[in-house]
């Protein structure tokens, strides 16, 4: 499928999806919040690197000309006071005037580049990500949790992992922990807080990335009085191909 | 000498001084326009990659603890309704209660780089800085031409040099041009907008990397009321080791 393809088609998880095209992260905000999603993203540029900031009420993108972000994305979630109240296919009904949406960097869009580099990649439908016990620098009014997504890489790719990513800060960088789960306060990988539980084979390191569901657990941990995002895993693919953002 | 020690005595421009730390470009806005200055750095990353944003009135920043950034830059300048008014050594008087410093990364942190990995510089006290035809990605009200700076490399190693900064995206990364000024609308290198003339070599190849001084091209043309900047190459030099923005 071409990236318009799942913009219009997919409901689903888009991990996969497009095999190419950048995929991206989605939270609009009120405008009276927008500094602070603002600053908060230079704050933690790794759970947030910002690919593009839309102008207030504009559904639109520079990174996928002729989409609509009030539509184009797989499955959204929508926020009043902190609190998830509605999971529509389609946010148009809750759409405002006043939203300005952030578009952030998702780690799907270096899987290819970990696949092209021979790593063996190995989760279900959707990638696992758990809430950490790390917190973001805050921002104005916005504080919370880094989320973190896990692959399961066999110990000797491990390498070939951090350098590939590395190269791709635009979508996170290279990851913020490898080995040993506690460390950052996850306690069973068997249940992650978002997406589906990890495949574990024997000789596999887990490797953990900053994850752009960050801003969704700042909203609960925030309670700012509104927003959109996109439901994890159902991310807004993009017309940009994914070697954009490779530095070398 | 130590980080702290050119913040309270330098002068002149700070290239090649405390070598091994990273230097920053100012700007200082305003509150009421620090959302157009936050989404203008985020819009054209390659000119202004944020390295900190600091509370209204707040002149403390996370990259040098127990300096004060209205007294430790070497030179400032004053600007009041885009137009240039004062270039003071110190900016106490003309500090104010809502103004929102934005610390940018600086090309004289990747030299030491480029030296280790055997790049020859040899540009004389201050770099050469030029405004070019490039248009900045618009943000709110602000608006201007990208400045780069240039330094003259032999042209076997202009790929060293590119593989090198392209690894330090947080400090202006790889070069945007390499070869014909021309191309970039600089009609004579000999004669800079900012900065001294460049010292030329035979096999010299002239490479542009993106300047921190662009911002001062849009406070030009956008004329906000008011902004204190530093003087182009009298840089903040920050308490952070320069390897700290290398990727790999």
């Amino acid at each position: 499928m071409t990236p318009a393809q799942v913009r219009s088609r997919a409901t689903g998880p888009t991990a996969g999806l497009a095999p190419g095209y950048t995929q991206a992260n989605l939270i609009a905000v009120p405008r009276d919040w927008a500094y602070d999603m603002l600053l908060f993203a230079q704050r933690n540029p790794k759970p947030c690197p910002l690919l593009d900031v839309t102008e207030p009420g504009d559904p639109r993108t520079v990174l996928a000309p002729g989409a609509d972000l009030r539509t184009d994305v797989p499955r959204y979630r929508v926020w009043h006071d902190g609190a998830l109240t509605a999971e529509p296919t389609d946010a148009t009904a809750h759409w405002r005037e006043d939203l300005v949406a952030f578009l952030i960097g998702c780690s799907f869009t270096f899987e290819s580049a970990l696949v092209a580099a021979g790593v063996r990649l190995n989760h279900g439908r959707n990638v696992p990500m758990y809430v950490t016990n790390r917190e973001c620098r805050p921002a104005g009014r916005l504080h919370g949790p880094m989320v973190v997504s896990l692959r399961m890489i066999p110990a000797a790719q491990v390498d070939t992992a951090v350098r590939v990513t590395a190269l791709m800060p635009a979508v996170h960088g290279a990851p913020v922990h490898v080995g040993d789960p506690g460390a950052l306060g996850i306690t069973d990988l068997d249940h992650p807080d978002f997406g589906d539980r990890p495949v574990v084979e024997p000789g596999d390191a887990p490797v953990f990335w900053a994850c752009g569901v960050t801003p969704q657990a700042a909203l609960m941990a925030s309670r700012p009085p509104f927003a959109i995002t996109h439901a994890p895993g159902h991310m807004f693919v993009t017309d940009v191909e994914d070697t954009t953002y490779q530095l070398l």
